[in-house]
């Protein structure tokens, strides 16, 4: 392994430093961690020339609003994402805002019921499938409908690579795939800093860092270097 | 002129629109503005290997905001930012929570009454000065410290080049430069699409655009094409 990671109880530790003490807004982090999964997408999978299409299915917490932001951007990079949005948190008023921003930039939002998200899955011009449904303070057992949801992805898994937001959905946050009917992404982009999960993606997937918003002393009190991005990007391919 | 432009009166009504109907949020539309406001000043003034010192001057109201965002993102990069912000507004809670984001960060930011902000600007290392002082909706007459801050920056502005947040602090947004005392910005970043006063720039200055955030319905509709930014660029050298 060649790089550090955090356990799920540590992440958790840092996020509430850094929405606490720290000062930073939940619409910050998610803006910047958005942006960042954006990004990965454009590098692993870029823009072609005919349609290029994006299918992006989004939880009910922070990982699926992260989903949310990532789909404007690609918007704006010049793809055409589709978000799947079945179980929307009545919690968190910032998450209709996401979806208001989206339908802006015209970018269909699904919901529950709207069993055409699965056409999108099968479209040849679909360059990959986003899944970010849950973080690392998701706990089992998976309920519905993302437990068919995630049958669906792994059926596909072959035709369409699936990139994964920090912790695949449906992987124990520290002990990886919990059995063989778990999705392996294509694709990972690990929010600050890797969970332990990382270790057990499949030795061809591609893994990615995002969210560049700590300093050096904030990651080595919490037991990891700074990651080495590149001048100004908000990604680094590990 | 090669670029289009918006009038301060159309500025104010797309910012209104973004943060009405459209459904973004101040935090938001900061966070990506601060940033591509940073990658300006690292593709123009790229950081060196000794210390890359930029003093950021940061007015009450959003151009101040941007400002603060940018410092935090400069450090990232391996600037070494310092914020001269006089006067804090109690207005927005938010302006606080980006100061202590700074603390966090280990970025001096400075305060009304603490004069060495001028050891910054005459500092041999400091690579540039960023105007975050007052946007688009600003009206005469420039109020103390304001005026007096200025009027150095004025005295400096061929040994310190100085980078303008969307409008040169003290031009008329529509008109320009208001007589020779005004500042001449070295490098100029507009903020969605450029406002009139960006003609008046001296024939050399750099000027980027940034703040990635509208659809191409959305600029049509205010008379303007969407800039053509490469890829997952957040600014765009016109």
């Amino acid at each position: 392994m060649s790089f550090k990671v955090v356990s799920s109880k540590v992440a958790a530790s840092i996020d509430q430093e850094l929405m606490g003490p720290v000062g930073f807004t939940l619409q910050q982090l998610m803006e910047l961690a958005g942006l960042s999964v954006a990004e990965a997408v454009l590098q692993q999978y870029p823009v072609k020339s005919s349609k290029s299409q994006v299918l992006v299915i989004s939880g009910p917490g922070n990982n699926g609003g992260d989903g949310l932001v990532c789909a404007r951007h690609l918007k704006l990079f010049g793809y055409e994402p589709v978000v799947y949005y079945p179980k929307r948190s009545g919690r968190e008023e910032f998450y209709g805002q996401l979806v208001k921003q989206l339908e802006f930039f015209d970018v269909p939002v699904l919901g529950q019921g709207e069993d055409n998200w699965l056409e999108y899955l099968e479209h040849e011009n679909t360059l990959c499938v986003i899944d970010s449904m849950f973080g690392f303070s998701f706990h089992p057992p998976m309920r519905a409908p993302f437990d068919d949801i995630l049958s669906k992805l792994k059926q596909f898994e072959k035709k369409v690579p699936i990139v994964a937001v920090d912790v695949p959905s449906g992987w124990d946050v520290d002990k990886g795939p919990i059995d063989n009917k778990a999705i392996q992404p294509d694709t990972l982009v690990s929010l600050t800093v890797p969970k332990p999960c990382a270790q057990f993606l499949k030795p061809e997937a591609n893994h990615y860092v995002g969210g560049r918003f700590v300093p050096r002393h904030f990651a080595q009190k919490y037991g990891f270097e700074p990651f080495k991005y590149k001048s100004g990007d908000q990604i680094l391919k590990l």
